[in-house]
């Protein structure tokens, strides 16, 4: 039900076919994020529109609103969403470790308070692997211990190992669920269970976080934690280029959060075949959109009377529609279409670099082609 | 380029076809608003798809932000927002009156300060048609002297006589902008002036205000204005029937500013053609919803398992997609695409409503058929 296919390589970029139950995802791809079971400002079928071929879920704020027993009453996380592509939800890891001073840390499990309610709730490899297995979605990823960008050898071990622990925990869990019989929801489609690689910017760690996982495989898929979380770029770089060679070719690399145009590029470059990040849409809703000559901010007097579309080179609903003097209004009055547009675009544009790099590496052109594409992406500032 | 060819009547209902530059309009209909050159919350192809033939712009809005000349430059108004069915415009008359304590009214015209940035400004009759004329519009309306609901006799007879004068103005203005030569922009369409009805809730004045326009005629389209601003419903009925005998049958009529579901088939009933009103967006913004059976508030906390749609009988993209579950969930999370979903829902609702009621009329059934759509959607309270 779940494999990978690689078609090609060029350097550490790699063009591979991920299939799922509900449907082939072609990388490297651009995922995005639907925290709520709905990408931010935009209607399913905009999203599928822009090309994306995988949406994710945050388990954190679905067990929050609406509750993971709603959404599987009204059909699972796809039927809820109306979103019939290959779907991901995350552990919520993340989320509870950044409720700073609203959480507590054992091995147990992360106990916390919501940010909605100030309810009392725990989350733990079994709880989080539960409100998964009741979402629905095609992939579920491991709960795991996630610490700060900085976070200094002794700290970033004990994350690392803890996760390796509670990775047990999870795939423990998981079986179960799989096994139960009768199954606890009838219509469950079959779900993957992704490990995440942790260990912080230590490359020992980082090694040491990989072998774990890989004793504990087979896996259908492999994540990459706590990066773009405020470290530099070149040490999140270095983090990449020393897992490439010990992440197994045959399994398609999920690098979580990541993230902006350069940062796509950049990861494909390493050997990354999958990314998710809110940063189109956040970005979209405040006016700021990403163009083939680098970034445009769409309130900028400079449009006003602008036919031009944002962006000549996109092939987005947006571009091809509106002009930069529409959008600028838009945003000038607060008028709700003028987010959802920019979002689409912005979308649209992560997707088709996905799908950019996809032909170039294909063609053995991948280098020579993003070092261009980053060097235009870079060569004026923001207007 | 402006006609109305009337296909049949029901008592005072009328079934008709009014024609412009841009297409054709199937009355009764309903006119979504476009404030600022989009109908707040949803894409033009969106409002197309509801079935909505004609869209509104408002010019004080438009005059304020983003500007006519900014309009015009970008390709005037059907362009600009990408709508390229039937435009109306109405002459800013309504929002400057209602800027109470903000604005001067003379002979003249009206001096205003602008509610976004305190700027002094005056519309006049030839100023309002200027403005329109640049956003070009298929209907531009005359710019007229908007007295309150329970204005007494003194104050709506000031109103409507000066709404007369202001109507000479207008029309001489207007005649002069068409006969521009060059024209002051060349790719302007055709444009037709209505007059409205003025008059207050007093028979007299309102007889008085059709015959003043008539002896100025003719005219493609007779707007009726002043209604729906706050007087009882019964005194509204009674100045439409009123009106009715002494408005020509070959002319379309609309009342503007209105309405609600039921406001809509009484005036329908009353020889009523063509309607506005902002409160299919407004109330799908707020969660309140239209449906056959009345009015569902969608955040209730009873559609929280619900896998219904909105309106079981209802054709539109929301219902035929989304559970009232997951429309609840959209407005508990504060995401954008629920305001979205029940604004299409609405658009279509109100419609739809006039597609159903011009079958009727054709059909001969109208009263019947209008009488038992009241009823079942008084039948029950909010849910």
């Amino acid at each position: 039900m779940f494999s990978f296919t690689l078609h090609g390589t060029d350097g550490e970029a790699r063009a591979g076919t991920l299939h799922t139950p509900h449907g082939d995802v072609a990388t490297p791809a651009f995922m995005p994020v639907g925290t709520y079971g709905t990408v931010r400002g935009l209607h399913p079928v905009e999203v599928e529109r822009t090309g994306a071929q995988v949406m994710l879920g945050n388990t954190y704020h679905l067990h929050l609103r609406p509750g993971e027993d709603v959404v599987r009453a009204l059909g699972g996380l796809h039927a809820f969403s109306h979103w019939n592509r290959p779907m991901l939800t995350d552990s919520g890891g993340f989320q509870v470790f950044s409720l700073e001073g609203l959480r507590t840390i054992a091995e147990e499990g992360v106990a916390f308070q919501s940010h909605v309610d100030g309810s009392h709730r725990t989350i733990t490899p079994e709880k989080s692997v539960d409100i998964q297995w009741a979402l629905g979605a095609d992939i579920a990823m491991q709960f795991d211990h996630v610490v700060p960008g900085g976070a200094d050898h002794t700290l970033a071990k004990e994350g690392m190992e803890r996760s390796l622990r509670w990775l047990d925990r999870c795939k423990t869990r998981h079986a179960e669920l799989q096994s139960d019989d009768p199954p606890r929801f009838p219509a469950s489609p079959p779900q993957a269970l992704w490990p995440i690689v942790q260990g912080g910017t230590h490359a020992d760690l980082r090694r040491a976080s990989i072998e774990g996982i890989l004793e504990r495989g087979p896996w259908t898929g492999i994540a990459i934690g706590g990066l773009s979380v405020g470290e530099p770029k070149p040490v999140m770089h270095a983090v990449l280029e020393g897992l490439a060679p010990v992440l197994p070719t045959g399994t398609p690399r999920y690098l979580m959060g990541v993230g902006f145009p350069q940062d796509l590029l950049e990861g494909v470059a390493r050997g990354v075949d999958l990314f998710d990040c809110v940063a189109p849409t956040r970005n979209g809703r405040h006016g700021s959109a990403w163009i083939s000559t680098g970034k445009v901010n769409v309130r900028s007097a400079i449009h006003r009377l602008s036919k031009e579309p944002l962006d000549p080179e996109c092939d987005c609903e947006t571009c091809a529609t509106f002009s930069r003097g529409y959008l600028r209004h838009l945003f000038v009055t607060e008028e709700i279409l003028g987010l959802r547009l920019v979002s689409i675009h912005n979308v649209r544009f992560l997707v088709r670099l996905g799908e950019l790099a996809r032909t170039h590496i294909l063609a053995g052109t991948f280098d020579g082609w993003s070092r261009e594409w980053l060097r235009r992406y870079h060569l004026r500032g923001e207007s």
